[in-house]
């Protein structure tokens, strides 16, 4: 199925190329103010998972937001890529009810990011250009 | 300036990074949901600049929607990377009042992508992963 020039991803094939990355990007909003935040993640099962600081992610994952998880990959030689967008809630790992799980993400930046979020998606959907030699047409 | 183990760049450096790169993402509102988009842009002066069919990222720019622009670069061998972040309002390039810009990006995808949308920051922000060799601490 191609849309708007691009080749629909099922949910397998998102939730596979997902695994196969460690750098994903969290939008949220900060007040009424949209943001997106870099951030490495591993896969649990389906949920996202990554570390936060007593920041604007930690108070996310607090309140229980709704938030996009987005990961994306470019070749641009080939002019080739995909992008997979997630919708879900986020959560604190580590509540009473919550164990941590065993494979963490590991942070590239110093600083405390003690906290553990986890996105459970709601909504999974992916985007695959294709290049000159494959089924989809590329812009010049 | 560290900011939680991140080194805090100022404007100049942050257009200085959007200006090296080519592939952002686009964070808005759909319905009541965050999304992230990405996209194929170039800089005219410190505005930002991509093409769009008629869909999401069209819709904002014609509502005038307050957007989210980021772009990040890593060095996963390095645990070295940097991310901007760009606020602002998303309008429509090619009104009777704006005319086009001679430069324009390159979409990698077909399908129709006729309009052009202009992102004029109102706020820049910057972070930056120094690696082992550099000012700040990486954690393990």
């Amino acid at each position: 199925m191609v849309d708007d020039g691009l080749e629909v991803l099922d949910d397998d094939e998102c939730i596979q190329l997902l695994s196969e990355e460690s750098v994903g990007h969290v939008g949220l909003s900060v007040g009424a103010l949209p943001a997106i935040f870099p951030v490495t993640y591993v896969l649990d099962g389906q949920d996202i998972l990554f570390r936060a600081g007593e920041g604007l992610k930690l108070s996310a994952a607090l309140d229980r937001n709704v938030v996009a998880f987005e990961v994306d990959h470019e070749d641009a030689e080939h002019c080739r890529g995909w992008s997979v967008l997630v919708i879900g809630v986020a959560a604190k790992v580590g509540d009473a009810n919550a164990p941590l799980p065993a494979v963490l993400p590991t942070p590239w930046a110093g600083g405390r990011r003690d906290h553990v979020v986890r996105i459970t998606p709601e909504l999974i959907s992916g985007r695959r250009i294709v290049g000159e030699n494959g089924r989809a047409t590329v812009a010049g």
